[in-house]
């Protein structure tokens, strides 16, 4: 007997009883979701001591979540799914650079910074490194007034919100483009650090065979009035975990190399904006 | 641009990370998942608020769990996935009777009552029902020495451990058959109740214009050594929710039609049990 034979009246019938759903929408992901779903069940044919493993599994995940940790977000994270979401919504382009996950380090409402400022609250041992470009729509035409928020850990692989002894604000920073569209912020190199794995999402990866570490980045997004808001990191080339970033934040067109400059280590890097849908050409 | 075009690369890197994995069984698990989840978000393609919804109903869920109440296996009831389960890992046969969900409300360790004894222990206004049979293996012959537990509600809808009135094991029993493999229990009709529906799992059968009934039924767990735990249910001929289920436990060869015999209101159902895997014929 063959699994398609088993009870396939069963997922019409579950199919069937979408029919009064009030919101089209839903309707047509829960049907997705139950068609997908009964096709994984009859592929994989989970034994019910296997079913409840995924079930208690599901709950510890749940029950793992409090103001400060999300960890259905760190699992969607770990399976490519918020990586896949932020693709389908965001597709790049030849002039459009890519999005990747938000992350949960994103401090909104920071202060807009002088040009060209150090995003440094305190001394610290990293190698200096200055990150500049130009904010560019899709047809290479400079941005004026587009917003850069930026952040990303110090050397200690953590980020200001995770380390007590740090300055709130330290490694971020908000800046405004001009005429020009220019940007330039004075930062270090940042460092990979891996995502919390002392949770159900650690377990699994650990369980597989995968390691929780991040490549280093620096976050950025990028937001102007008319124009897709662009959520992405700059990755830098040579790191170690580029081709295995536990959450597949990694896009090609995402991978600086940092050159020895009149500045010192210097990073270019033009951001490429879409037209917002429904904005004036 | 359809959406097969969206990074394919991404599902592979998720699938070729799971080379590492130590166990086959949780490798291929999670190939299937990951394929099947991924197929899934790439059809309906989620908005990012959609795809936070999601996780927020997801948390909330695992967060709704306690000591007594599992709003996850709850969820999967209503998506059809623990019949589904349950169907897979016990297919019914020509003399073999269906299974379907175990539900919470099982307890086990009741004592064994007398053949024929009733299971009420305090009186109740519904119609009191004698439901007899035989229980037989695969080949019709009478099984000796099978033990059968028996649960149900109460006419106000209600579980023994769900009513502070209710004497503890009211409405539960077990028996143990002879060597003519006949089962006799006294109780009363069931009734059809609604399943809890205060939490996420209510909320999105509100939304997609699903109730929350079940239709009456008494449940029935039969086990002896050297075959498969029959988990069951018989439900009642003319119920109104027969069709409509809210947890999919509904198989046409669990219904019975109480008539009038020579004792009462009977429904007579034979018990058919399937041989357990590696056991002698």
């Amino acid at each position: 007997m063959t699994e398609d034979v088993v009870a396939p009246d069963l997922t019409e019938d579950a199919l069937a009883r979408l029919q009064a759903a009030g919101d089209p929408r839903l309707k047509s992901v829960s049907e997705s979701l139950i068609r997908h779903l009964h096709a994984f069940v009859r592929e994989v044919k989970p034994t019910m001591p296997e079913w409840f493993a995924a079930i208690e599994f599901l709950t510890r995940t749940g029950q793992m979540c409090t103001d400060e940790r999300q960890e259905f977000i760190l699992l969607s994270d770990v399976l490519g799914v918020t990586m896949l979401c932020e693709l389908i919504n965001n597709q790049a382009g030849e002039a459009v650079t890519s999005n990747t996950v938000l992350g949960p380090f994103f401090v909104p409402g920071q202060p807009v910074l002088p040009m060209g400022a150090t995003i440094l609250q305190r001394e610290e041992p990293g190698e200096a490194l200055l990150v500049h470009g130009v904010v560019r729509d899709a047809q290479g035409a400079p941005v004026e007034g587009a917003r850069i928020d930026v952040w990303q850990t110090a050397p200690n692989g953590l980020y200001d919100i995770q380390d007590e002894t740090a300055p709130r604000g330290h490694l971020r920073g908000a800046f405004v483009t001009g005429a020009d569209g220019r940007y330039e912020v004075r930062t270090i190199r940042p460092t990979p650090y891996p995502i919390p794995d002392d949770g159900t999402v650690g377990q699994w990866l650990k369980a597989v065979g995968r390691h929780p570490w991040r490549p280093a980045h620096t976050h950025f997004m990028v937001q102007k009035p008319g124009f897709q808001t662009l959520t992405t990191h700059l990755f830098m080339a040579g790191d170690p975990y580029l081709q295995s970033d536990a959450v597949f934040g990694v896009r090609p067109d995402l991978i600086v190399t940092p050159e020895p400059g009149p500045r010192g280590q210097e990073a270019r890097y033009d951001f490429g904006l879409r037209t917002a849908v429904g904005a004036a050409e």
